[in-house]
């Protein structure tokens, strides 16, 4: 078989945890695979370039920023294959561009265009592991490139699709994905398998095992991996296209997000064309939007809430005080922490009184619902920072997850 | 003009100091010019790297080591052009690879083929400057590859070349090229300018302000440059194909290494041959000779000593032992640690009695000679490592430098 292995961060440290993925690697090699594997940047390390480069300049060039932060996958790379060569195990390395990851010109948030692997098939065949550097790719300039937060996971499930590997394992310092956060609900499980959508829910949720972009990148190729414990060799969560037998679980999982700000507009003008100015200033100030809901009050004015990423908070302010002029002289803009909770399944498709069943749950255990959001296989309320491990923890129970 | 500017490791060893350089090249690019600037890694990271290397494996595969070491000029590159858009200046980094430094696959000492600047020259006529990683190129398997010890200075020197620039400084972290230490005579002085030969004869004798093979490369392709110091504005010391004026210096410099080690080996069949057979095992071994005497004995035996860095010492003397063999039965090997005090100049060429003086001089002083070796345009002598510093005082003295 071909097996793409995916190690992040925390996973290649230091010596000592390269040395512990060199010796996974040989074991999945010994066993009769072709293995690749994809690495991360060292823990911190990232980071400590990033500062470097902000004590420079506040906002550094994107391309020079690529520049900068490719060399940290770089190093990565080569010492892995050092720590395989001493276990004996012929391997090689290789950049973003060597195996062909081409990117457009978006410096620092690029995406990939097309993979044709290199010579990675070839490497293999003459009995090599092959390393690649994940997060990187190259642009049409020629210059290196790096694809945004998630990248190398990204990385991993673009090789995967290009040498049709058998299996793609994003390795982490998790057992898989569970039905909630298991620090917070103390009976949280391990899922065996997830859906696509059901794990896109979740990744846009926050549960950060990985980044939506690499589940929409798999389920647009069809590529199936398995979430699983570098530290462990327990077995993780394979997530796939679903199946039938799926949706008789009508609730996959619970998750919260307790890094997002309610931002309340009150006093606006209630006339068309109002809710899209706000909605297009915030667009242009890239300022991604989740939960909202408007309601028109008397006089003539409508309220309107909706919900940011915390960091985007004082962004978002900004944006729509920018266009007072428009929004009418009685408006006032108020934000306010909140914590996000959020069932998911693919089984809510067919199944109603979800939504029903988990405000229940909420009102007797005094949780206060401020907003409501749903899709086809997700309902999302905000809540009181206070509340959100609570809530979590009554949802998971409300669903015998 | 077109200027290229060379800053070493020590010159970029901070932010601060990156800093620093930014200004620098900011005032050379105000002056008018335009500026190439070709950079080394920060000071310690090349060393962190080879130890992380090293850790893992005694021996590192040479592709991966370049692989690795590489992204420490690549850091500089990318910090550098930020600090100089933190200045207003537009600026933007190249890799070896992206100036088309092409050289052969030798890893960790690669040897430049062929350099074409790649877009350097319409970056300068688009008004940027272009910073350089220096130390690095490509291999024709499309693999980055470091050229070796100095190799920064290779890199600059072969930059002005390919870009024709009108000037090319090394700038580093002392004044220039001074007629002996400065450290330990306390009357030395910096020399205005120097000839490429002796250049050569002090680089290759430790005086440690530049590598041979840079000044090889600039004597070849006639590339005139200027040592100077990254610290101050001081005028350096101009390298450049000898003129007629320079011979009326008969000594140009004293240099001095205390890095070497005399190995004797007594008891030698004295047949043709003999010595042949010891420098090809030597040379097999990558062992550097320096100095050779050899004597015949008595009984049909002879002696041969030689000088070896101190460093190859124990490879010296395993590559004698290994061939004892045909050697005879009464080799016997010794080795000790020695410094080697040389005077330079090209006016000895024309003027006879160097030598004698020299002696002459040591002689008075109470320095005992090891050993003697002496060129065209240098006299080489072996003393006591504790007599290295007196020696230099004395021929500094002695030829009124």
């Amino acid at each position: 078989m071909i097996i793409v292995q995916k190690y992040g961060g925390t996973s290649v440290a230091d010596l000592d945890r390269i040395r512990n993925v060199a010796n996974r690697v040989k074991a999945t090699r010994d066993a009769g695979n072709q293995v690749v594997v994809v690495v991360s940047a060292r823990a911190g390390v990232t980071n400590r370039l990033v500062d470097d480069a902000k004590a420079l300049l506040p906002h550094p060039d994107s391309r020079e920023m690529d520049m900068l932060l490719s060399i940290g996958e770089q190093e990565t790379i080569a010492l892995t294959a050092m720590a395989l060569h001493a276990l004996g195990v012929p391997a090689v390395s290789r950049t973003g561009a060597q195996v062909g990851i081409r990117t457009d010109q978006e410096f620092t948030k690029a995406r990939i265009v097309q993979i044709d692997g290199g010579d990675i098939k070839q490497q293999l065949d003459d009995g090599k592991v092959v390393i690649v550097a994940g997060f990187q790719g190259v642009a049409p300039s020629g210059d290196v490139t790096t694809l945004g937060r998630g990248g190398s996971d990204l990385s991993a499930i673009a090789i995967a699709k290009a040498v049709g590997a058998d299996v793609c394992q994003i390795l982490t310092d998790v057992d898989g994905v569970y039905t909630a956060d298991p620090r917070v609900v103390k009976d949280a499980r391990k899922l065996d398998e997830i859906s696509y959508d059901e794990m896109l829910e979740l990744a846009s949720l926050g549960s950060k095992v990985m980044q939506a972009r690499s589940v929409e990148f798999a389920k647009k190729h069809g590529v199936v991996f398995e979430v699983r414990n570098s530290m462990n060799n327990n077995p993780g969560t394979i997530v796939k296209e679903e199946v039938a037998s799926m949706e008789d679980v009508v609730v996959r999982g619970v998750a919260v997000d307790k890094n997002q700000t309610k931002v309340v507009i009150l006093g606006l003008n209630d006339q068309p064309g109002t809710a899209a100015r706000i909605f297009t200033a915030l667009s242009q100030a890239n300022v991604n939007v989740d939960m909202i809901v408007q309601n028109v009050g008397r006089d003539g004015v409508a309220n309107l809430t909706f919900t940011v990423p915390a960091d985007d908070a004082f962004k978002a302010e900004k944006a729509v005080e920018n266009i007072r002029d428009v929004l009418g002289p009685k408006l006032k803009v108020m934000t306010d922490r909140v914590a996000k909770v959020s069932v998911v399944g693919i089984g809510m498709r067919s199944h109603s009184g979800v939504a029903a069943e988990l405000f229940t749950a909420f009102a007797k255990a005094g949780v206060n619902i401020q907003l409501i959001s749903t899709s086809e296989i997700k309902i999302s309320v905000a809540v009181d920072v206070d509340k959100a491990d609570e809530a979590m923890r009554v949802a998971h129970a409300a669903f015998s997850l």
